[in-house]
């Protein structure tokens, strides 16, 4: 079968746009990842998205989009071009980018949709208060958890409380993670925090849900992102980035509960899923160049690199004290920003990490360029990798 | 390509299940359809949900689902073993059922996913008041007409009064489809309405949203069905069902508000997705033995018979009133009651529109069999066709 290729990308910057409604946010990164694509027409639309019916009270945003996007099958004489594309919405909590990536993988390599367009897209700001923890909390099991009034952060910091006391960790143990994430935001104009932090500056931050302070937790912000897929040879003649291919696409799940695990600090369904992306590419660790981990908290951070594989359990945090994921380390992750100093737009999450790691592998990656990357790992989790959904981006030979 | 099949198939009855839970509802369709597959393991689970987290406080349900449902990707010795299957929702409004379908259709048609499992599951009777009506208005545009007051009812009451004046339709011109729903639903076990209605009761039924009364309205119910899709050479040896394949799967959209349309009362994604489906499956209007309409609302009845092609604008309801779409007649729909008297449980709906077709087809309709189909057409509306989902089933010879 034919490679699934990257044809082109859009992304808005992130943050809290309150100026601007969840649908104009979707139909500017549309135009965007068009354009970026040289024209193409997209057949089908899969949105990664979460909280609209709770937050912005709309759902059913795959005929929406497609409608405001004017995604028609055909401007021309075909009877077709009265209705719009197939679309529709996919949902598994933080991970729904990366699964509605996967759908638009899947519905090419089906062979029976030629052209995907997959939007990530999420508004958070517009509203404030508990309304927003209620909404996010629907991602954790509310019979057993949200009825007892566990938040996603609330889960984190158990984590992170249990993870420092298994391993030892020094009060700061987890500050690597946003320290590495806010140096690389700087260099990405859709970021929402572009300014490096100092240890000093995460000693003194606030606490949000202890061990957990400020720069611990990621913001949950306004953005979207959108990218084309398509079969290499269906490409305009004058494509004229290079060529990067999805490598593999996996996904796995665990228990939503965390009571319901042998072990709360080991991500099974983020190791499972590496795994078998890795095995599905024919690669192995050292091939990857890039690491887009889901850094919705740092220790979220921490247990991916080990679930990946790259660390040994509770060794995780190490790699970020020691530099090993900066821009020129081992294993550079979050080279954007990540969640963290990115932003994390919920739904949308999963899209700009392929987008970034697009970015990267096409060289258009700016002052945060890895230098000769040819392979990105990208996992995008819902709750504490109760959904995993991993993709592996490989750049063509010219 | 090899085909997709209908390896198993459950569902619950439909109705108000205040005792049950969703996922338990949700776990005992997936157990029973797997059953039925003769013991197929599921690799990739699609949920068709649209109220979870406004009406049930949870979102997130693949993760959930798969979790207690004991999805997991092997019991052996696989490290795999220790994460569950990969897991999403797909959300399309009322359409959410038939586009959880086609994804596991395109999953299993990739060749990257062997045995899908469908599940569409609704609660809606735990929650009474304003708060459904409001939950069920984020499947309308939220900017133009949820925040005018504008409900699904009242959406399709301006349909029905639009239709009865421009083609002069007397006062019970729409009552055929609730009485061949309910006639048909009294040979369905798990119909929620399991009894005959006659035209004075249609006559005497109190307004809903008029001009629709309560007869015109599928009830809003609590339901879940699955079924199981694989390739016909991965069936277990002795599977004993006639064997039944996905002959084409289309879908297509439309603008969410109604005011955008040229002609509001014509279905033009529903056409669409059944002309691009007739023309996969390589079959003409004759060949179809069955319809199975989406009737949340008798006026979407006669809309969907004319968009489908089966009577032309205006004319639809006349299939109705002359006996046409009774289960002898020329084209018979709503077989096992339809939304109307089977119970509409929302994103679930179309799974059950599936399960029914597939029993219609393998001759497992019971006293009301349609003898000798061969052919059913299928189709799931989100809103007035703002998403529309079409799929044809076809018994394969012996």
């Amino acid at each position: 079968m034919t490679d699934v290729v990257i044809a082109g990308i859009g992304q808005t910057p992130v943050g809290e746009h309150w100026e601007v409604s969840l649908r104009s946010m979707a139909v500017k990164v549309i135009l965007a990842a068009i354009k970026d694509s040289g024209g193409l027409r997209p057949q089908a639309l899969y949105v990664g998205n979460v909280l609209g019916a709770t937050l912005s009270h709309q759902a059913h945003l795959g005929a929406l989009l497609a409608d405001f996007a004017r995604l028609r099958f055909d401007d021309g004489e075909s009877p077709d071009h009265r209705a719009g594309i197939e679309a529709e919405t996919i949902e598994a909590g933080g991970a729904s980018g990366g699964a509605a990536l996967r759908q638009g993988y899947l519905a090419v390599k089906s062979g029976l949709v030629d052209v995907a367009l997959v939007v990530g897209v999420e508004k958070f700001t517009d509203v404030v208060g508990p309304e927003v923890e209620a909404a996010l909390a629907t991602a954790t099991d509310g019979d057993f958890e949200a009825i007892q009034g566990v938040t996603p952060t609330a889960q984190a910091a158990m984590l992170a409380r249990r993870y420092m006391h298994e391993f030892n960790l020094p009060v700061d143990g987890l500050a690597g993670f946003p320290l590495t994430a806010h140096a690389n935001a700087a260099g990405n104009k859709n970021a929402m925090f572009r300014k490096a932090i100092t240890l000093e500056a995460y000693h003194k931050a606030e606490p949000v849900s202890d061990p957990l302070n400020m720069f611990d937790v990621a913001p949950n912000a306004d953005g979207a992102a959108a990218l084309i897929l398509t079969r290499a040879e269906l490409l305009p003649k004058d494509f004229s980035h290079p060529l990067v291919r999805v490598a593999a696409s996996c996904s796995a799940s665990d228990t939503l509960g965390l009571h319901n695990r042998l072990d709360p600090l080991w991500f099974s369904a983020a190791q499972v899923s590496v795994e078998q992306a890795l095995r599905k590419a024919g690669m192995n660790r050292e091939q990857v160049d890039l690491f887009e981990y889901h850094d919705a908290y740092s220790i979220f951070a921490a247990l991916s690199l080990e679930a990946a594989g790259f660390a040994a359990a509770g060794q995780g945090w190490k790699l970020a004290a020691d530099g090993s994921i900066g821009l020129t380390g081992q294993i550079p992750c979050a080279t954007l920003g990540g969640s963290k100093a990115r932003g994390n737009p919920g739904g949308a999450t999963g899209v700009y990490q392929a987008v970034e790691a697009a970015l990267q592998l096409q060289g258009r990656a700016g002052s945060n360029q890895i230098v000769g990357a040819k392979v990105a790992l990208i996992q995008c989790l819902g709750g504490p990798a109760a959904t995993a959904v991993t993709h592996i981006l490989e750049k063509l030979e010219d």
